[in-house]
């Protein structure tokens, strides 16, 4: 292992309190050459598929090695399981209610164990925060080359969150693709569940006339930049993580649209 | 010294503006080859006791050696002097505030210097920001091995902030606790001053019947863990700092009791 | 380069979304062996000016050789370019649309470069991610000891705002100097664009009577320090990054006074 290992932390417990803080202090306790960096806390309390979605977007830009922390955990203390995935290219460490399910859904090869060597955990285990008891410690030891197999053993009923998936049918001639709202950032851009194999039409050169309706409003244009977009125009883009965004140039179209997560998007293309 | 030193960072800085990260690179620029932990910056403007509760709660999980730059400073430019304190595992890096009143509470042998060798520091001193110009150079040179005795001499006059202490009697034949909360964290639990030590009878199996007063409330019931809380219930918990909390399962027990910072709490127990 | 290069990091992408973590793990990729420090990422969305106050302030304090990304970018996936811009010190990688505005100029000698190498990018090049696909590359490439003529060639019309100066005039025999709000601090200080050199009388000793306006408040004593305030009085004090602010002892200036960014303020002196 030449460089450093990276090992990334994803949690909701905010920056206010001293949990991240103590969370890295017991990291670098166990292993001081490792590099953190911070995915998000500002992940939504006890929301796990935001949690899932915010790495679902960055883990794949990590180098290889990379020990993906994932702390989101509404059933501290309860049975829920501790968990270590691993993929050829990342170890994963969660509990075992779902968060990991966007890394299920794009990996072809994952290898899910129960972590049940609680040698490795900071003793005595709380009820309260398996963030600093379990899971940054199993982080730790990983990073420093302790082999996954060391945590526990193979598991095939660790727990799945089905993701909403859009739907596409044909209506009175029409293409109807229906999907939602998977989150709003922090421009305002409203994120959605549709990607360009929803809607491929979309991306044609000349793209053909399209209506998206949300929240009673009807976007009918495609930006390639947000730059591209007229004063106060609501369109669609493509966005950075391969989901189809309706934003705005300098502006907040959750704003305007008045639409959150969860509201259902709408787009109708001639056949 | 085999491994990079860690140096946390507790301040009431905030994440907007530029001075934590001038902090930073006033640190880096002096000593390159150290692990800058942030532990939290939104301790609130001018809060010593919420600074010394952050830091409290956080600095054992550090790996021995570990600095602690702490700045919550509202005295900056004034008489009140920077210190260092000094414990067999750790350095403590603050203005002579009170800041460090856990640590001095917690911890048997500290040692705290007049910091006075003013040859670490950044030069010219302003009279607004000493994190820049005294803290993070301070803590800088001592990272890179300077001895404490360098910096100043021993002082036993530092200011020592009496954090308010539950107290225990008996009335009408019941044990009557008061404590007061020490803070809301990101969840909404409202974490009391009130340990196990103040009511022992609580953790005992089984658990004898009492009642915690908050606000007009009444808490009565002790759970092990978030998730085995009942829905809507407000209940009792050990938290991970050791301290009693009053929190709910996947809800925001400080909204539901209405009850903030420095609200009493009182544990009624039948003797 | 016997140490780990630093890479800063200042943009509007808020700490929420996973934009900043992906750009790390994209650096980290390329270049494990960096130091990533964060400058601020709660530059108002797309408040290019903001932005270039922000890096203004804290550049200097980083050590040689630093590299400061800078992505505050409304133009992404437009004909904006994105430049490097060298000093003897350090260097800049941002989008060409003035954000650097504050080095040109603080610095004699600042070389800018159309980075138009894109075999340092990573590809597919969105439209709407520049801070990932392209800035985050060109900073980490660099970090490595690729040398800024690899990346493109140097540009003498790069953008360039012209941030607002004071004036000053003599007016019925009294000195009057114009000046304006630049922004608010996390503790409320009103921050100014005037310095010492727009108004030096104010530092001599004895002070001179003088009276500052602003939003229909008169601000007449200057402070050396936040602690030498009275309780609730508003004063002048010569702040951190060499601005004359407006403050007050543990309370916040901008809410006593109502005032926010670009509010003029104006110091009358007597002659």
């Amino acid at each position: 292992m030449p460089d450093r290992r990276v090992i990334t932390l994803t949690t909701d417990f905010g920056l206010t309190d001293h949990f991240v803080g103590v969370m890295k202090g017991v990291i670098l306790s166990i292993h001081p050459d490792v590099e953190l960096v911070d995915i998000s806390h500002e992940v939504g309390s006890y929301d796990i598929n935001e949690g899932a979605l915010t790495l679902a977007q960055s883990y794949r830009y990590f180098p290889p090695g990379t020990i993906h922390l994932v702390v989101v955990d509404p059933g501290v203390g309860s049975a829920r399981r501790p968990i270590l995935a691993t993929t050829p290219r990342y170890h994963f460490v969660a509990p075992d209610n779902g968060v990991l399910s966007g890394i299920y859904e794009r990996e072809d090869a994952v290898e899910v164990r129960h972590v049940t060597a609680d040698h490795y955990w900071l003793k005595p285990v709380s009820h309260t925060f398996h963030g600093r008891d379990i899971f940054a410690p199993v982080a730790a030891w990983l990073s420093k080359g302790v082999e996954p197999s060391n945590f526990g053993d193979v598991i095939n009923d660790y727990i799945r969150i089905a993701l909403p998936k859009p739907t596409r049918r044909e209506e009175s001639g029409k293409w109807r693709v229906e999907g939602a709202v998977l989150r709003i950032d922090k421009f305002g851009n409203v994120i959605t569940n549709l990607t360009p194999e929803d809607a491929p039409e979309l991306f044609r050169e000349p793209p053909p006339s399209f209506c998206i309706a949300i929240n009673g409003h009807e976007v009918t244009t495609l930006r390639r930049s947000f730059a591209d977009g007229h004063s106060s125009e609501v369109f669609a883009i493509l966005g950075s993580s391969g989901y189809i965004e309706i934003g705005m140039n300098r502006g907040s179209a959750a704003q305007t649209l008045q639409a959150g997560r969860g509201a259902p998007v709408t787009v109708i293309l001639l056949r």
